[in-house]
């Protein structure tokens, strides 16, 4: 059953089911970050966790890179100030620059900058389950993300996904291997307040759906 | 805080650590089901646990589609039939279709079919944080679908990935709207037998890389 006999058979009580719910709904995309300092030793024991994500043909092509350098941090403000600059010339205007203005915030004040690549060139797996849907390298990254999400915000410790920056850029201005595509570029720290409603909920932006039976589709 | 008072505050303790840490360790892609039934009220409030997960811009993507005519299984069966003959022409033969096969027997096995797709027409969400990485859409399908695989494993219950499709045909197949892009096709159901290690990893067909901080990278 498990290489270890030592370790449990995988059963889950009642009280961690009520405790992993909870934990869903407190995983929230964190915009305002304290100064204070993530544990560098915590981050690595969750990036781990982060790797332990399926990955198709089991490829395992997750690439962490922490960015620490001023220089490097103010090429991705950069970046992301260029591309909400290009979004606002074709959307919604003052409202979505308000919110984007909050991802910079994040940019800013976030003690760690990390940044996750997909590397498209692995030959781990083999190519195994990824001809027709080529795609399932890079969501195997999300999946990784979103572990590390989840382990983060267990521990009290928030993450905020940029996603308005030309991902091209970042590959260059990284200095990685032209083959890795990024994924995300996450802002990590301990968040200002904490809160199980959307930012963009709470602020009228959009609203949470109705999920119910009725949205689940029969064929 | 939170828009319920009762609720606690998102604070996790060392027991529930461990225990999240061990969730994913047991978290593992399956391909073989017993035929015994999953509760379709569990599946409707996992679902819905899926839906908590991130979304670009609050976009809530994801659409779920249960897959139960004979018929329209029939069709995703031929589907990978014909995709896994096509990679077969351009790779490592013998083993890979193997491990194909494996899937094959789940599609048979598993006594749910679920069909994750993204809605790329939503005008939810109205754009935000999608125009320099409009696969961030896509990408917050994959984390509803992660959520889905940790929870459903909390219960007990199997996932299994199904990626050797091609993934237009299966949006003709089930008659979803063209605007839909296929992101999973999961295999659901108890399996045969649990485990914490990788089936490609016991057969051989890949190893688990070391993960450590040498795997940091820094810049």
């Amino acid at each position: 059953m498990s290489r270890s006999d030592a370790r449990a058979d995988g059963q889950f009580d009642a009280r961690f089911h009520a405790q992993f719910e909870e934990l869903l709904l407190w995983r929230r995309d964190v915009r305002h970050f304290l100064s204070d300092a993530v544990d560098p030793l915590l981050l690595v024991r969750l990036l781990d966790l982060a790797r332990l994500a399926p990955s198709v043909g089991f490829s395992q092509p997750a690439r962490f890179v922490l960015v620490e350098s001023p220089a490097r941090r103010a090429a991705m403000r950069e970046n992301f100030l260029r591309s909400n600059q290009a979004a606002l010339a074709d959307y919604i205007g003052a409202t979505a620059a308000l919110y984007a203005q909050l991802k910079l915030a994040g940019l800013n004040e976030a003690p760690i900058h990390l940044a996750v690549f997909c590397d498209e060139d692995t030959a781990t797996g083999r190519g195994l389950g990824r001809r027709t849907m080529p795609e399932m390298l890079r969501y195997s990254v999300v999946a990784a993300v979103q572990n590390l999400w989840l382990a983060l915000r267990m521990h009290g410790v928030g993450l905020g996904w940029v996603s308005i920056l030309d991902p091209r850029q970042v590959v260059k201005d990284l200095d990685v291997p032209p083959t890795w595509a990024l994924v995300a570029y996450c802002c990590i720290g301990y968040p200002k307040e904490v809160h199980d409603v959307p930012e963009l909920e709470r602020s009228g932006w959009e609203r949470r759906k109705v999920a119910s039976s009725a949205a689940l589709i029969m064929r």
